[in-house]
């Protein structure tokens, strides 16, 4: 094959799909087993045309994707694939880096350490912080609370919030540490004078959670780790990101007294999957829980390997595509398109608040709003279900104070005030017959 | 910015690099620091040009990378950026899919399933084993051994021979289990009549161990396993791929007992980093472990998710790309470039012997070569440093039977017999004076 002719017609691909995307349902209409049914159930012996791969993803695979890159998308957290962080993944592959041992890739190490100070620095964290890239915050917040086991030997409680991502527990479990959740007040806000130290290593407090984009109380929860001694990891996985906007910085008071926190710039930042920051101003710590140096892996330089802060030995030049990405948006284009989500959010917050037989149910900070339609439970799972099959919008949902709850959440780059009146016009449509 | 413009440029820009790899020094010849002092130490505030990435690409990062795409990359072990991986990275990007549920991607999850099946059926294992794929063999090796734990509460060893990859180290370290290391024979293979199995609740067998490619004797681990109900894990992290060729399968005897099975296409396969394949038989037993779908997750739909048997809640759709190289190739186009690489390596390994001076060190049965030049161990690590220097070529060590031995590992689908002559020329040259 010829890498300058198939590149030609895979960036036409991929730019013809950005292009029609909006045009296709957003949650794919396929059934279980559907996709399998529509495969070889072997592969072929004889080579194959990549053409042929182009024509399948359209005619097999296309109607079993979820567009996760339509502007309509606003269930879970969003994503974008923006054209920088596209471009970067192909030089990445193109590279194919395997960051093991700083000398494997030295321009890898030390861009991924420089452009995290760069994001470090767009999201206001102090100097002193030292970040890595992790594929997703469920490895970043498994590999906190391993440290934090580490440096407080025979403590084995970790503490969050009932409304702590599920990450935290898988971690718990995988560690073999036992995960006490604290409840909310009525902004879904970790209580702190809840919080019981003695036996912890650690507390996950998180800015932005997933079902109402909460924001713990980080001062009040940092002073008593600190006099507990306790590591405290801040999860702002999705919401780190507007920490970029000087006018909401106020909101991440206190994160700078974390040992740990994790942001997702593949989340709300413009880079593809997979690229979850993991900053800690006690990499030495990480070191000492994750260094290993085996002898195939001496090397006559005495250089730190960021293998050594993670689980993983070999990593990917993801910092390529983070860096791609901080230089063709500049701090001014990020800035930009998370204030317009914000502002997006802050619309449609309005108009449901407007609207009698509706009500917003979380108070809203950043770009998601959560609201439910008058009605049970039941009523509202089904008024989602029917948003959904109609393959205009995709929503989410979440349970509130034990009432389930649709979640809007805006964060693709594409997305405009169209979309997002759209989204609020089907759910209206859905909802009157019921 | 424009895709189809910066794209065009971005595919010419990995086309010519691929073209004039082979002209720049294999292993980077920077300094610790020197790539960091090279970049600015603060993200622009106004948006740049992609072209600016692509111009700072060149002249800045690239005397700091080690070329993994280099033909005459020997060390570790290689892997290639083919051109179906290399481009199917774009169209992962683009497409951008996040899969967590079934439903977030139903085509991710169903053409993870399906190309796995396919690799397995080309790898001659049983049709019950089930895959899935991980970042790295790591992650898949620290799955695998908290599977097993989950299984045999209160059994805390998990037992090795001396070569298994350190990721055993690691994963045990953080799972709090005793990772005990069995001695090996002349052939480097563990010895199965000292495995103690009563504490154990897993054994890490090595099909081509990091140091040496040695084959452990997987039938009579596995009958012990089976006999005292111990979890067996096989580690073909690198040789896996070559099962493809079937005179190499004899090799592969009794894997298909295990467990799990280890295998990474991003090694010898042509994939990308990163996609390392993980096969079960027991499916069940990580969904036990690894399950947890809190209700933000909750769905409509029963369909299982492939994030219920792993770490990360969400995965790329890395299966394209596996999808893609396993159509490009087919079954011939892969056995035959593993094939060419066995064939190189015996040549090479012909070379040493035949020479006086220089002795094989290890039983060759892949594609990598341990051998060692006469003289002390502290002379073979200067010669390996002075053949490095040249960045003409570049090989790793390790350490058999106590000495310090040279490692020739061929796994770039661009290597030539060309490329292994001048490996051997700039060896024999540089050892002369010594």
């Amino acid at each position: 094959m010829s890498l300058r002719d198939d590149g030609a017609a895979a960036v036409e691909w991929v730019a013809s799909y950005l292009e029609r995307v909006n045009e296709l349902p957003v949650l794919s209409q396929v059934e279980p087993g559907d996709i399998r049914a529509a495969l070889p159930s072997s592969p072929p012996d004889e080579p194959e045309p990549f053409s042929a791969v182009l024509r399948d993803l359209d005619s097999v695979l296309l109607p079993g994707l979820t567009h996760w890159q339509s502007p309509r998308f606003f269930a879970y957290f969003a994503t974008t694939a923006s054209e920088p962080g596209v471009l970067a993944e192909l030089l990445i592959a193109g590279l194919n880096q395997v960051g093991i041992l700083w000398r494997t890739s030295p321009a890898l190490q030390e861009l991924e350490e420089v452009t995290l100070e760069w994001l470090g620095q767009l999201l206001g964290l102090p100097a002193e912080f030292h970040g890595h890239i992790e594929d997703t915050a469920s490895t970043g917040v498994l590999s906190a609370l391993a440290v934090a086991r580490a440096l407080r030997p025979g403590r084995r409680v970790v503490l969050c919030s009932e409304h702590t991502h599920s990450a935290a527990d898988k971690a718990a479990r995988l560690l073999e540490l036992e995960l006490r959740k604290v409840p909310v007040d009525d902004a879904f806000r970790l209580r702190p004078e809840l919080l019981e130290l003695d036996d912890a290593c650690a507390v996950i407090a998180t800015i932005g959670t997933t079902g109402a984009a909460a924001i713990d109380p980080i001062p009040e929860i940092a002073d008593a780790c600190e006099a507990a001694g306790v590591w405290l990891h801040v999860d702002a996985a999705y919401a780190g990101s507007a920490a970029v906007c000087p006018e909401l910085r106020p909101l991440f008071a206190g994160w700078e007294c974390a040992d740990s926190i994790g942001v997702n710039p593949h989340k709300w930042l413009g880079v593809p999957m997979d690229c979850s920051a993991l900053w800690t101003r006690r990499s030495d710590d990480f070191r000492r829980t994750f260094s290993l140096v085996p002898e195939f892996l001496q090397s006559p330089d005495d250089a730190v390997n960021l293998s050594e802060l993670s689980i993983p030995l070999g990593r990917r030049f993801r910092a390529l595509k983070l860096w791609a990405v901080l230089r063709c948006f500049g701090r001014s284009g990020l800035e930009e398109r998370i204030r317009e989500h914000v502002r997006l959010a802050t619309l449609f917050e309005k108009w449901v608040r407007d609207e009698p037989g509706w009500e917003i149910v979380a108070p809203r900070y950043f770009s998601l709003v959560c609201f439910r339609r008058e009605g049970t439970d039941e009523d509202n799972e089904r008024l989602l279900d029917q948003v959904n099959a109609s393959g205009k919008v995709f929503l989410s949902h979440s349970r509130l104070a034990d009432r389930y709850s649709l979640r809007l959440a805006i964060g693709n780059f594409r997305t405009t005030e169209d979309d997002v009146r759209l989204a609020w016009e089907v759910l209206r449509r859905e909802a009157s017959p019921l």
